[in-house]
Formats: structure tokens, sequence, C-alpha cells
């Protein structure tokens, strides 16, 4: 016999499908939830519809967007000039978070991974070819991970676009900002050695 | 400017307000969400919803029900002479699980709690009494938690149900199973030794 009400078991059970929530914190979840105002659970129900229902692709990019263009695409104070290129939309987040971007985004929605089956077909790369011939963009910076996946997508994308004459530049790698050598990996630091500055 | 579409930033502040979720995970959960097939959304959206509109409180004993009684109330297989007692709903799931129990169960709905301003009046005490005064209850277990609180309450309703001639029973307290005697601390020895039982 199941120990709660069946919604309280349907609504676990579809609790548990989200990612990081588990049998523990689902039941946690519904208990509050059982507690709460009528008013915040249904405005979370609502939430979750319209946002399924409104969001969709920008056109132009692939990031998410209410309408044909992303907030990024349609604001003209930002600079069609330099387009960087991530992996993911949640890419974006860290990069616009860095304050050192100004320029448009591509999401590729994905990376070459010849061991999860992602092909170069799999990615969203006819839409930034297609911008870059336009005429407009003079830099893209491939901000794909730092992963054996992403290094090879960056460098499968610097063989497209550079005979297009565009400058092609890859995101900086090493040690990160706060980070202690000690516990740095070996390639990583080798990054960080190929990667260096002179001091001025 | 925020980064994402409103209808997303809305989905994350509404899921930020659950326990145990904070941004990064509720940005997680919607990123999965927009990627998710839409009958997965406006499931767990119909659910959420049913669960606030079906699920009340037992009539007899303040558990979860859909209905009057609760399916523990409700039980022909369940014996009534038992009444475990406990402060919140979510402390019947580890009774149940122990498998040791087959009574009714009772829920306060809290417990004594000075600090949190939490008096007599604020408890279900009164439909429990009634049920003793019914007859046919032969023994109540208090398993409030071993707490400070839950000490109290456990006194005080001691107290209300002595005089009615019902045996009033604690749960046992002392070293959790699997537990290290090295890292228990001193006032769980305490009851434990006190809680001593002859090897037979």
């Amino acid at each position: 016999m199941p120990i709660f009400p069946a919604p309280i078991e349907k609504l676990i059970e579809d609790l548990k499908k989200l990612p990081g929530i588990g049998p523990k914190s689902a039941q946690r979840i519904v208990f509050h939830l059982l507690k709460a105002p009528a008013e915040q659970v249904s405005a979370l129900s609502l939430s979750l519809q319209e946002m399924k229902r409104s969001v969709g692709r920008c056109r132009r990019c692939n990031y998410f967007a209410v309408g044909e263009l992303c907030h990024f695409c349609a604001d003209p104070n930002r600079s069609h000039a330099v387009v960087c290129v991530v992996e993911e939309p949640s890419a974006i987040l860290p990069v616009e978070k860095s304050g050192e971007f100004k320029g448009m985004y591509h999401v590729l929605m994905g990376s070459l991974s010849p061991v999860h089956g992602v092909s170069a077909e799999d990615l969203q790369v006819d839409g930034l070819l297609e911008r870059i011939r336009e005429g407009g963009v003079e830099e893209v910076i491939i901000a794909t991970n730092p992963t054996m996946d992403g290094e090879a997508t960056a460098l499968y994308l610097y063989r497209l676009i550079k005979p297009l004459g565009c400058r092609v530049t890859r995101i900086g790698m090493g040690i990160p900002v706060g980070g202690d050598l000690e516990y740095a990996d070996e390639v990583t630091l080798a990054r960080a050695l190929i990667g260096r500055r002179d001091l001025s």
C-alpha cells in the first residue's frame, strides 16, 4: 500500500524526473507545497505552462526567445561585429556575467562527439556561416567547452570560418582565478604555460 | 537587463521558493524543462494543481486524505487499539517503513515550542482525546521528536491521556542501529543506558 494519497505520489513521481531532485527532496517539496498558500502552487503551475508555451528559439542565434529574435539579437546597443559561439544556451550566462562581452551570440546546440554520436550535421552551423557571409562580422570567438569534444568543435569551426576571411579566436585556457597551482592538473598547466603573456 | 526571457525568469523565481532549490538548481531544472517534451511539463503542471485541489486532512487523525478519512483510518486491516502520535505527517513515513506498526496514527500538526510561540491551543489534541474517550484505544505511543520541544509535548500528552485509563508509551531512544559509540553524544548515550534491556 502506498504511504501517501495518489495525487501526492503522482506529484512526487513527476518531480523526481527533474534534474537534481531525488525521492527525499521531491517529498520535501510536496510537504512544503501542501502547507503553502494555494496561490503559490497555482502560480508555479501557470509559470511552467507559460514558459513552455511562449519560449522558443531565436531565428538568428538559437538562444531562447519570446518571438522571432532573442533580446541579444534585438538589442541595438550590442555590437554585431563580434560573435561568441557557445555549445548550449546555458553557457551564455557566465559570459554575460563576466561583463567582458557586448557582442552577439551563436548557440551550436551541442558539440561534435563521436562517442555520443553527434556529427557535424547535428550542429546548428549554417546560420552562423550565413551571418558571416552577409558581412559585418569581424571576429568569431569560439567559446566551446575546454573538453575533447569542445576542442574538436572549435577546430571544425575554425576550418569552416577562416576561409570566409573572418578573425577566429578561442577563449583563453589556464589556471582559474583564485585557483591553486598545487591542485592544477598537468593539461591545464600546459595550456596556462602556452597561453602565457608578457607582463606590462 | 535580465539574461533570460521573462517567462524563464518568472519560472526560476517560482522554483526558488521551493525548499532545497537555489538559483543554480532552479536554472538547471528550467533548462531541462525547455528541452523536455511538452507533455512532461503539462503533466507536472497538472499534478501540482491536482494535488493542491484534492488533498485535504483526515477528519480523524489529520494525516493527508483524499476525502473524509485517510487510508490508514479507512483500512479495516489495521488495529484501532494502538495510536501512534507524531508531530508532522512526514513522520509517518519512517514509522510505516519500519514495518513494526499496524495501528492508527494521530498527527499533532506541531509540537509545544515556547521559543516559536507554539502553545497547547495550537496543537490538534482534542480529536485524539475524543477517540480515547470513545473507547477501544488501549495504547498511545508518543513518537514526537527526541528534541526539547518533542519531549515537552510528550510529557504534556502523558498528563492528558494517562487519567483516561490508557497505556501511554514513548518510542525508545538510544544509539542508532549501525551507529558508532565513539561518535554518540552524551545525552543519547545516557538515554541508551537508561533504556537498556536484559539480553535473553
